[in-house]
């Protein structure tokens, strides 16, 4: 049964630096625990992994946010460690922990074991892609993601979060010969996850590069970028229904870079807030060849009064400056979102008031 | 008493832009607990603070690395939170868990009755800077050094390290007023702390905007980078000798900015290890108010055998490329360093094959 057309698509116009008549917005970490309700939904679950493996658990936590806000895009809920977990390497939360795996790879032995994992092992990813491809009916698109393989990578190689980095830079430094060998597994595991989530439903994909940005300039792009690109270049054009599927890049701390991300193909490079949007504009986002700009509020604006998010929302439109309006040509585009997943501690009124301000300024704006 | 006649001006020259037959090394927290005499010496003053108010024991782990390696500085070994301590915050530290404010301040009341503290609570600090300079003998030069108004203002409104800064953040958002006068306060104790220093003995003087970096666009302009400056305006530019101090700032994940940093008045730019040199020297290291430029190595490169050491030294040496070689003219020169804080878990015999391929190569690439 072929899915709905799509009602509202603004989010996707814009990623393909489409005139629109107002700036498409949605929030990293959308469906989270600012929410009452994914709380509730949590808790019936009984833990994070159990949320994401129930496909109507998922689903449901995938629209909260959409039942309280006109947001442009929906994405998947799910996490960036189900791929190294397919893989073997054991991940569990811990209470107030986070992500931990129970067997983290650093040596020759464990990372000449990696290999991609069968993709049944993820099934219960897909099912959900289309499980809330269908419960949202049209409303607004599925965006599908990924961490990328040095993303990845840090979480397998530290076995945990850190601050440091110090094991996986270790190795970087060390044995570079074992990290490449490990990110090509995980790129190759990163394009079949992706390709597998256009399959099911998704209509954008986006690769979080959430540590490139502790790189050294030159490690970046040989240890990050490079894997980043040889993920797209193994990625699907089109969807099961013959549409084609935009791809964002994201990479926290990595607007120094933004010059070498311009030759990713892919359409959308997200933004943190770190950087100047008009000189990212200038940068990549004319010509051509140019990517449509994804971001990039700091998400500790939300702990603000709406009348200061309102002032910081202009802000930011004012930074991109007037988008592309031509409906015969493409041009430079901008999609709201903030420059890193939201607080948990964000109050959920807050959020209404940061969305009819993109809405209504970005409309103020074209006029 | 006249302090001895500087031996190796090689660091000072290089701050000043003029020419030298090697690239000074000198290497951010090198007195620290990577050196096993400086955990003995820690143990006997009992804790942090303990040592760091101690004279001797201050000047003693002060020298340590200079007996292991032939570095071109010396730093003051002190804590960037001594300034919000001496306000009355009531520093402490807890084991393994990193500094702690007893009174942080988040509130009208608790920052309008802030001020510029007596410098004779800080008075530990310049006995410290006197008896280093007195023990080093003209050995290498002294750096005195301060955190960043800004820096100190994220410890001091959290109350401790943060992940995501939320607590100093909603102040900035929410109440921009109090931020203001708060940064304004903690300019001017910097401005104090450090002429004091330089009063004492200190022959360059160093800002570190550790935090500077989590700032959205427009925020760091507004309330670290100017903050800075106004630091900056009030620096003594000469020490009891009657010799010109040069002045240092480092902003951590501050390579978006450097184009705006060139207005400050400073001699030097610290840089992390995102930033390639080279265009960090086209940006702000060439020209008549050109920076000389400090850093950059990921400290993380120390983990790797020394032979894969020499090849990263080679890279950043080269991405800076020849430094200005004329001795009768000013031009770009480069300070090596780190790009942040060396690991207490760094073995010290990789230390001296990282200075000693300093000194080796940055003479070869000048001949």
């Amino acid at each position: 049964m072929p899915f709905a057309p799509l009602k509202n698509d603004t989010f996707l116009r814009a990623c393909w630096r489409q005139a629109t008549d107002h700036t498409p917005v949605w929030l990293m970490r959308q469906a989270g625990r600012y929410l009452p309700e994914y709380v509730a939904t949590r808790a019936k679950a009984g833990s994070f992994m159990g949320l994401a493996t129930n496909t109507d658990y998922a689903t449901e936590v995938t629209l909260q946010p959409l039942e309280r806000y006109p947001l442009d895009a929906a994405i998947l809920f799910s996490d960036i460690l189900t791929v190294p977990d397919a893989m073997g390497l054991g991940l569990s939360f811990e209470a107030g922990e986070g992500p931990r795996f129970a067997r983290p790879v650093r040596d020759e032995a464990s990372i000449g074991a990696l290999a991609v994992p069968d993709m049944d092992k993820l099934r219960y990813v897909f099912d959900a892609v289309a499980s809330i491809r269908r419960a949202l009916d049209g409303r607004v698109p599925l965006i599908g993601f990924s961490g990328s393989p040095w993303t990845l990578a840090c979480y397998m190689v530290e076995g945990a979060g850190s601050s440091d980095y110090r094991q996986v830079k270790t190795l970087l430094y060390s044995r570079p010969d074992l990290m490449h060998r490990l990110l090509a597994v995980n790129a190759d595991s990163v394009a079949a996850y992706l390709n597998a989530q256009i399959d099911a439903g998704a209509q954008a994909v986006m690769v979080f590069d959430s540590w490139g940005g502790v790189l050294a300039d030159g490690a970046f792009q040989e240890f990050s970028l490079a894997y980043t690109a040889r993920v797209l270049s193994q990625l699907k054009r089109e969807g099961a229904d013959g549409r084609p599927v935009p791809r964002i890049v994201f990479t926290k701390g990595g607007g120094l870079w933004l010059q070498d991300m311009r030759a990713l193909d892919c359409e959308v490079l997200g933004l943190d807030w770190t950087v100047n949007l008009g000189k990212a504009r200038s940068l990549v986002g004319e010509g051509p060849d140019g990517k449509a700009l994804q971001g990039n509020i700091d998400p500790n604006v939300l702990f603000a009064q709406p009348a200061q998010i309102e002032a910081e929302v202009a802000k930011v439109l004012q930074s991109f400056g007037r988008p592309h309006a031509d409906h015969a040509t493409s041009g430079p585009t901008h999609i709201f979102n903030l420059g890193h997943g939201i607080s948990q501690f964000t109050p959920p009124d807050h959020v209404a008031a940061l969305v009819a301000a993109v809405h209504a300024q970005s409309r103020a704006l074209r006029a």
